[in-house]
């Protein structure tokens, strides 16, 4: 059962965007994709335990996710819970054993990378304060949203560009401009998740649409105007694709998709 | 606050029974304990985060551990949740980031072997299987039991011990001998919580004694009787100690010093 609980949330079909962002990272630096193959698998793991737990009835308390009924609304609470654990366990324990052609050193500064982007650094960190700034009726500020993406998202979204950038073999200075162009995608994310929540339905969206409104969250949109928000997107997206300018073109390719995709998604 | 939270009960003065057998085991292959000084702490890391998530009122619904109030009575269950998950990452990035003076590849090793005791074939499956079996009048025998305590509490312990032999350098075949070890005092482990939730008081425990039968849970006393149950308890303390005969004796008696204790400790 705890397995069936895994694989329900891992398999419900999400975008990919970060295996995706990880294997275009290490093909951009010249490595060969099967390097990243198992990072990009753990990214997700890592994404998937974020939202089961995040939708916990003590977290967000969200029935519906990617279409579907969240996990614990399946499993139950308890088994919700332990299938995060193990996904979050499993992540690492994949990375660590199943990565091959990879000198051990850079496999470790994955790890450690990847693991830092969970904690209270990284995705946790994010959590906190957003539960902390829910329905407060608090003033939150620009700062505060910023800081909230940048830990809830953006974090995972960063670490699976620089794994793939370190398992790929990039240089210090490859893996920092990549870094770069990840931060900005990161929040680029974020900000269009925010817009499609007030302009798209529950059914297109494949969760509960109009939510943040509902439980007074603070988003772009709310503060900047629809519009402005939508003009922000499309400057983090141009700030981006500039970080990519010294790689080479047709291996960057992918990663300037990517930055389109997240951009312009409609879910 | 989630700082708060994680050093409320990563410092809320356990046995650190764990980080003890691990530079113990790094120390008997002829280590120096810095080498499993970060690895220890991550022991104890995961070992607290398990104790959190598993007191959870959808788990187990403690509100008494190691004589204060359990993270969740304290903090509330989001940050609880978000604590046991912050504790999980930084163990992995600590030993990843801090352990010095270790080849690459064999803390790429531990980081592995310390995943593969939380996931579904350690902590996790052991509690699925645990949860499952409380309070159902299932006829629950000793298989079943052996696979909990397994899983449950002889996974990380004998990972503990697994990381300290790899950490410091061991061959392969001691680190083979010391899992051995490892496995018998996991168990042993167990009986002796089992034997000690009957016959000690809430007070002398630290935690909500009796709680076992209360919950009608299977437990070595009631499926051996008492007597057993203490006879089983000194066999194992025996059989793990034949493990380290082929050891250097003087660098083995923090082993055998830990499976004593393990053996006949009070709380």
């Amino acid at each position: 059962m705890i397995h069936e609980a895994m694989r329900y949330s891992l398999l419900a079909g999400g975008k990919r965007v970060r295996p995706m962002l990880c294997i275009a990272a290490c093909e951009v630096v010249g490595g060969h994709h099967s390097a990243a193959i198992p990072a990009a698998c753990a990214v997700e793991m890592i994404h998937t335990m974020s939202l089961i737990h995040d939708d916990l009835p003590c977290m967000d308390n969200d029935d519906l996710r990617r279409g579907k009924p969240t996990n614990h609304k399946v499993f139950g609470e308890d088994v919700a819970v332990l299938a995060g654990d193990s996904l979050l366990a499993f992540a690492f324990e994949f990375i660590a054993t199943s990565t091959t052609g990879v000198a051990p050193n850079r496999v470790l500064a994955a790890v450690g990378e990847l693991a830092k982007a969970i904690g209270t650094e990284g995705l946790v960190a994010g959590q906190v304060v957003d539960l902390s700034c829910t329905g407060t009726n608090t003033n939150v500020g620009l700062d505060t949203l910023e800081f909230i993406h940048i830990h809830k998202t953006a974090a995972l979204l960063e670490a699976s560009v620089v794994l793939g950038a370190i398992l790929g073999g990039g240089s210090d200075e490859q893996v920092e401009k990549l870094r770069m162009f990840a931060r900005k995608i990161g929040l680029l994310f974020q900000v269009v998740d925010d817009i499609l929540d007030v302009t798209k339905s529950s059914e297109e969206l494949g969760k509960t649409a109009g939510k943040d409104l509902a439980v007074d969250k603070t988003t772009y949109p709310k503060l900047l105007g629809l519009e402005k928000a939508m003009e922000f997107a499309e400057k983090l997206n141009e700030e981006a694709k500039e970080q990519l300018a010294e790689f080479d073109r047709d291996k960057a390719l992918p990663l300037v998709a990517l930055a389109d995709y997240i951009a312009h998604r409609q879910n």
